[in-house]
């Protein structure tokens, strides 16, 4: 391509400082280097870590920032060493990568890659400790090693999957991060077996997902716990066959769950992060076979409780990152299960934007409105 | 047999009240009701739980009462209703049974049966709720459904395992309980692979099982861990090829395990029931990938409590009940591997004495001494 190896000037959503809305400025974009990738990006979806680390309530402040993970593109240009991808490949880029070379990825069970797992403190590539993007000479720190809210960004090759040229990329675009969170932790960690009863608690876009992921496992009832009562409509779409409010409750909603299914559910899958939501989810499998999946990231001094007999009467707990996808070796795959119909990614996808307008993105997902946006690169 | 459908009249140890020695009296045993079978008991061996229910700190005293569940025999007659059993099988009890009826029964991942789950304050027949054991027409109570300190007893068919002729009863009577409870918690639950890592909390009977099952399944480094540095010299037998006693130590014994194996140990089992031991057994594990099994049971007011992400880092934490062993369906196949000479059992059979002698096996436990002591019924 004329680009390659050129720097490349195009429109990013920068976040000069925390909380403060983002602000589309022309940026430069460096040539990929040893192992990375210049991808163009065609869609980006907004998730709640991008909001979560935009607030930067809490954690290390890096700012200037360009955030942005969940996202679809096309390979630009390819640095040194890169083999696997070539220039018009079709990409998501994953927050999280696989090196292909540690003891995780080599691994059947793992994916908590060593080179490449997530870093959210890093605003730098790994291969130089650089930042690729720069204003007027002055560096904007990358995120997650994706930084998808620019036209152009570059990714180190092991946090790329390449995917069927077929495939939508305004669709599976979100595939990038949430929904397969939520849709790997039914279907590679808890394992529904047709027929058997599921409980979801969070019935947000992960939570949905990981009901999908029921659904499609052949799950006869899934029951959505929530504490907002206006989730259940829109949860029926996902295969949400009863609703519990643990409001309505007096006593724990774990016992609620165990009385209105002689026993405790088969299989939960906890995506709120609220500690109390976790034991609930442990405590209501039921014994002899139950297994439960925390999915939702826990504060930092959360303490996980519960009476060890739980473990002895046979119940399962068990976490996930990344629905246990490995992103380059699995994800390809599950772009397939959306070709094939068997997975629906539309009813994830609630509102679309141009680009320009990232700030009404913001806006909704900080109203609780929708599942995804959709912002359009070339608009 | 000319014994069948009449009182047996034979020698039992019987235990008067908590904490005294045992008395050896003639009890007259009753002819088995429906579902039933009156076994003839030829080898017993004495495992803590009998020890455990005789002194009776804490727990419902129920006295007078005939101990033992850790037995092998031959049935001498069936009841009503009994079809696949019949006299002259070779049986080993099982404390816990197995209806073949019930949702856990039906469940391949279950052995939490429903109608025949131990019960250890019951001191009856589940059918009628008699006893079968009277002394001058006084009845004695059963013991969690087998009381095999006696020469003839009675036991619901769905707690006896129907075994190889051929198996000597002498050694395979200790797959009654605590054998295979350590056995299957690595063969069944922690399910090491060949060339893996293992750390066994407790180097008692049952935790030497599970070094055992770690031992066949080909593991390459055993961590044995326990207070008691004698532990070791036995416990290379079994495997062990490396000995950690948390007292030698001023950090948690998880972060020394972590530390010597470059990231956590692949599985754990813990054989102690102790809280700390059971915390420690699942924070050592690698993530990604590690498993932790907890067989010991706990006090009734223990509190199971770790960060939560130790579970999003893939670790995962289950619990086991007689190694997740169905007793009919699966112990047949347990004797077999000992006949087939992959299981050794020999090793655990450290003490043989005279039935007459039951005291003396108490005293050897009560020390602490050996690890299996096998008790002649004939003698």
């Amino acid at each position: 391509m004329a680009t390659a190896g050129k720097v490349i000037k195009c429109k990013a959503a920068v976040a000069w400082e925390a909380g403060k809305p983002l602000s589309i400025e022309e940026v430069e974009v460096a040539p990929p280097q040893a192992m990375e990738v210049r991808v163009k990006i065609l869609y980006t979806a907004l998730c709640h870590t991008d909001v979560y680390f935009w607030e930067a309530k809490g954690q290390t402040p890096v700012f200037p920032r360009i955030l942005g993970h969940e996202a679809g593109g096309i390979v630009e240009s390819v640095g040194e060493g890169v083999t696997e991808l070539v220039p018009g490949d079709h990409v998501l880029p994953v927050f999280t990568g696989e090196c292909k070379d540690c003891a995780h990825c080599k691994s059947e069970e793992s994916n908590l890659c060593d080179l490449l797992r997530i870093n959210v403190d890093r605003g730098v590539m790994i291969g130089d400790g650089q930042s690729r993007f720069t204003i007027n000479g002055k560096p904007i720190f990358h995120f997650v090693g994706t930084s998808t809210f620019s036209e152009y960004t570059v990714i180190h090759v092991g946090c790329l999957a390449k995917i069927n040229p077929e495939a939508p990329l305004d669709k599976v675009c979100v595939l990038s991060c949430g929904i397969s969170t939520g849709l790997g932790a039914t279907l590679n960690v808890a394992k529904p077996k047709k027929g058997s009863t599921v409980a979801i608690f969070g019935l947000g876009a992960v939570g949905l997902a990981a009901m999908e992921g029921a659904r499609m496992a052949g799950a006869s009832r899934i029951i959505g716990v929530d504490l907002n009562p206006a989730k259940y409509e829109q949860a029926k779409k996902f295969g949400c066959t009863d609703f519990v409010n643990p409001k309505d409750h007096t006593k724990p909603v774990q016992e609620v769950l165990v009385e209105m299914t002689n026993g405790g559910v088969d299989r939960a899958v906890e995506c709120t992060g609220h500690i109390d939501a976790m034991i609930a989810a442990f405590e209501c499998v039921h014994d002899g076979w139950g297994v439960a999946v925390l999915v939702g990231v826990p504060h930092k001094e959360a303490v996980f409780k519960t009476h060890p007999m739980n473990f002895l009467n046979e119940k399962t707990l068990k976490g996930t990152f990344f629905g246990n996808y490995k992103p380059r070796t699995d994800l390809p795959e599950v772009v397939e299960m959306y070709m094939r119909k068997e997975l629906d990614l539309e009813k994830f996808i609630t509102h679309s934007v141009p680009f320009s307008q990232i700030n009404t993105a913001f806006d909704l997902m900080l109203k609780g409105e929708g599942l995804r946006c959709i912002m359009r690169m070339d608009q």
